[in-house]
């Protein structure tokens, strides 16, 4: 038993120092059903009724039919998500946390991951201009969540409760809380409103520019409009880095507004949070400092695995109350050195070591290293950007800056692109192309991009934080868009 | 770069392959101001105000020192935490899952896991007797979440979603909507209610016996009582295995009063789930079948690495209805097998591959293994049990069954034991004793114990799970308490 977890860690290795390169593909697809029928030849998928334990080798073959059947997300040319490229580092720093396998919650059973999570949270704090008590048993800033939805939750029910402290002991009231957040945020306020019991209506979207971020005067519109409708606004959440245009909202502009009309600022940074480590990019934070939250996913651009989330709060006082319920049987006022324990500071119980792979990746390629990542990322999009102005046969949707570009290849019929006069059919056409275009792609395993609706219209979306991805990877995937296009164009005209 | 990744990658495989064992010490004790000297002597724990990137021995010694420091939860002596003796194959799970970096959200970056993450479920909730439908692309009953808090989270909002749909998207009206839950439960229902915005109090607590479990009568009393107090009952959060003294809630009995009440059941399963994995004791679990929903933590018993949450619901297509967002940017309608998708069936976007490694120590020990781990955590319970109520220098305080044992040392001048009748300083003395004898084993590295007020007075836990323990170590452990227990007695009197 214990050479079978052997032989397959051996496997990992191989995977994480030998991994696939442009020259293989980035998925060898199957669909649901040839995944079924390809893992019954060996070790089927399902739990069987009476699962027998099985053979080494069986097992060994199914984690390498895993590998082979999986996303390969080191590819050059895996795109498809606000995720690529995990340093090596990073997951095996993964693998000794998982190794170590203790929870983040006290500091008797995690003293070395407990003091490191404050030292983490307490530089990024530092970095996002929050004040920062350099005194080792201050308390650190933030917490680290499962996800950056999570984060938000817990912003926005830090926010609730500076307004109604009441209703954590004695619950909503029905008075009508709204929060306010761009139409092009993330899901996760959403999601959130409808958890806190603030109803999806609680969440009023406020108009964006053409790049996809928020309308600074539209944010004062909207909640003037919603107290004269006898609202309640709470809080704004701030995107600093929208999900498909990587738009940045302004927050300087929108602290005056949460200033003056007394608003928790939460930013979700989750993918941009990162520009702060650049000199060149932090500025599009610019006011960070005086938000009251920020979440920011070293997962996502900064080579970390899933998962790795960092709430930051200003005020580092307000997470226990609001999360502590002082279990007894873990957080005993007895014990050694309690007051360390992060665990009754947010509503997860159990959390696992997630800040081991962030600190040990920070040492690694410190903060220079972290930088250029983040450099590298917005010049190959600056690039990408650059590349497709020059060639007619592409038409960029969203002018944009930073790490994402959006934009969709132009059949010849239709160059120069004019999407305000596009006719009917033409239009209906070019939106199912990029999804045809996207199948083929996978299918071939030639390339793994992000496809979403941008001003109407299914688009490309590439986005950047890959280190292995370089301007050639960029100028490839181009020109396959462009011969998918020209096949899947002629497709549908028949 | 990749050099210092594989020399980390080695000291986890070594850590993993030939862990401490019962002659190391289960911790090498450090107060924080000595974790951060020690640090600073090679590779501070902050993270500087200049970052450097550090050589590859630094960061190799890093590793060592953190290794060195940690709490070793794989050791025989570790009865600290309601998880303990991750198996290997459990650990290399979870390193291929974070080799491969992707997120369980969707189909097409996570096709195998996809599938992988339905048939765990599909068989754990058959083990549930929950209603399964075998098709490939039927919906699953159920989600993996980041915790079993999250698990409760995502049941309580299922919940008060079935009596009152309005609330998600008009939110809450002020009406009092109430939750039972007994005394004895894990605080995942009070935190839950706090963030819904049902607020603390509307967890009501239901009075439990003298094993801490919940007495089904009062559970009828305490629902007839809220309603005539005007408030509006709509769940109930049943306990089975409780954190301290794996109690068990009488499923069947308050069965009943959710179907005659008409309310929602979930069972917090996070611990005593697994008795359903063993024919022995999977009777504890009688009634689970009639729940709405469980949450049932593989990473607590069955030596999965955290974390490893699954929420199984009766009816899945409650989920999407409550969590969907339908974000165009991910979970596009036109996209290739989206209706397979995970991530818009929970409150959370990006998921870790939490599956992998449940999936595959399931395949390797086989429905037997799993039920051979819970009958032997549950024989060396029996056996603690009969050992203790042998030994006239303990009291056991709760008579209980399954895993879990909590019991003083008692001083000889207070045996036999008589809580109802022992004097006020004897009783302070003997409060502050497991605390005291805590501390001496943390600092010698001899065994890590639970320690936590039952009754009213601190009482060590021992609870059993990990297959490394056998009865020596029991014994072994009972003798070391009553040595330290002599010792700090007699620094009592002084």
């Amino acid at each position: 038993m214990t050479e079978v977890a052997r032989r397959i860690a051996e496997q990992a290795m191989n995977y994480v120092f030998n991994p696939p390169t442009a020259a293989d593909p980035v998925i060898d697809y199957a669909r649901p059903d040839e995944l079924i029928a390809e893992f019954a030849a060996s070790v089927g998928l399902a739990i069987d009724p009476h699962q027998q334990a099985l053979a080494a080798d069986a097992l060994v073959g199914a984690c390498q039919t895993i590998i082979d059947r999986s996303m390969h997300t080191t590819h050059p040319r895996f795109f498809n998500q606000n995720f690529a490229g995990p340093e090596p580092i990073a997951v095996v720093g993964d693998w000794l946390a998982a190794a170590l396998n203790t929870t983040n919650a006290t500091f008797e059973v995690a003293p070395v991951f407990t003091m490191m999570e404050r030292t983490v949270i307490t530089k990024m704090a530092g970095l996002a201009g929050y004040p920062v008590d350099a005194a080792a048993n201050a308390l650190p800033p933030g917490i680290l969540c499962p996800g950056g939805s999570s984060g938000t939750l817990h912003a926005l029910q830090l926010a609730r409760h500076r307004l109604r402290p009441d209703v954590l002991h004695t619950g909503a009231t029905g008075e009508r809380l709204v929060v306010f957040v761009s139409d092009t945020a993330h899901y996760a306020t959403l999601k959130s409103a409808a958890l806190m019991g603030l109803g999806l209506q609680a969440v009023i979207e406020v108009d964006t520019d053409e790049n996809g971020a928020m309308i600074a005067v539209a944010l004062e519109a909207a909640v003037t409009q919603a107290r004269a409708e006898g609202a309640v606004p709470f809080a704004v959440v701030a995107t600093a880095g929208t999900t498909v245009t990587s738009a940045f909202d302004p927050l300087d502009l929108i602290a005056d507004t949460c200033e003056a009309e007394g608003l928790w600022l939460h930013v979700d940074g989750c993918w941009g949070g990162s520009a702060l480590f650049s000199s060149q990019h932090a500025g599009l934070m610019e006011g960070v400092h005086r938000s009251d939250s920020l979440i920011w996913n070293l997962h996502k651009m900064m080579g970390i695995t899933q998962q790795c989330s960092v709430l930051l709060v200003k005020d580092p006082t307000q997470l226990a109350p609001v999360f502590s319920t002082k279990a007894t049987y873990i957080f005993q006022a007895d014990k050694q050195f309690g007051e360390y324990d992060a665990g009754d500071r947010t509503f997860h119980c159990g959390r696992r070591v997630d800040v081991l792979k962030a600190w040990l990746t920070w040492k690694t390629f410190g903060d220079d290293g972290f930088a250029d990542r983040v450099d590298h990322g917005v010049a190959l999009a600056d690039h990408t950007r650059s590349k497709l102005n020059e060639r007619p046969d592409f038409a960029v949707l969203v002018p944009g800056s930073f790490t994402n570009v959006c934009f969709v290849w132009v059949p010849p019929e239709l160059r120069p692109l004019e999407m305000a006069t596009i006719a009917e059919p033409d239009h209906a056409r070019l939106h199912s192309l990029a999804t045809r275009i996207k199948a083929r792609m996978q299918h071939d395993g030639t390339a793994m991009i992000g496809v979403q609706p941008v001003n109407g219209i299914n688009a490309f979306r590439l986005l950047y934080m890959n280190r292995k991805v370089a301007t050639g990877d960029v100028d490839a995937v181009l020109d396959l868009i462009a011969d998918y296009g020209e096949q899947e164009w002629r497709g549908t005209a028949q």
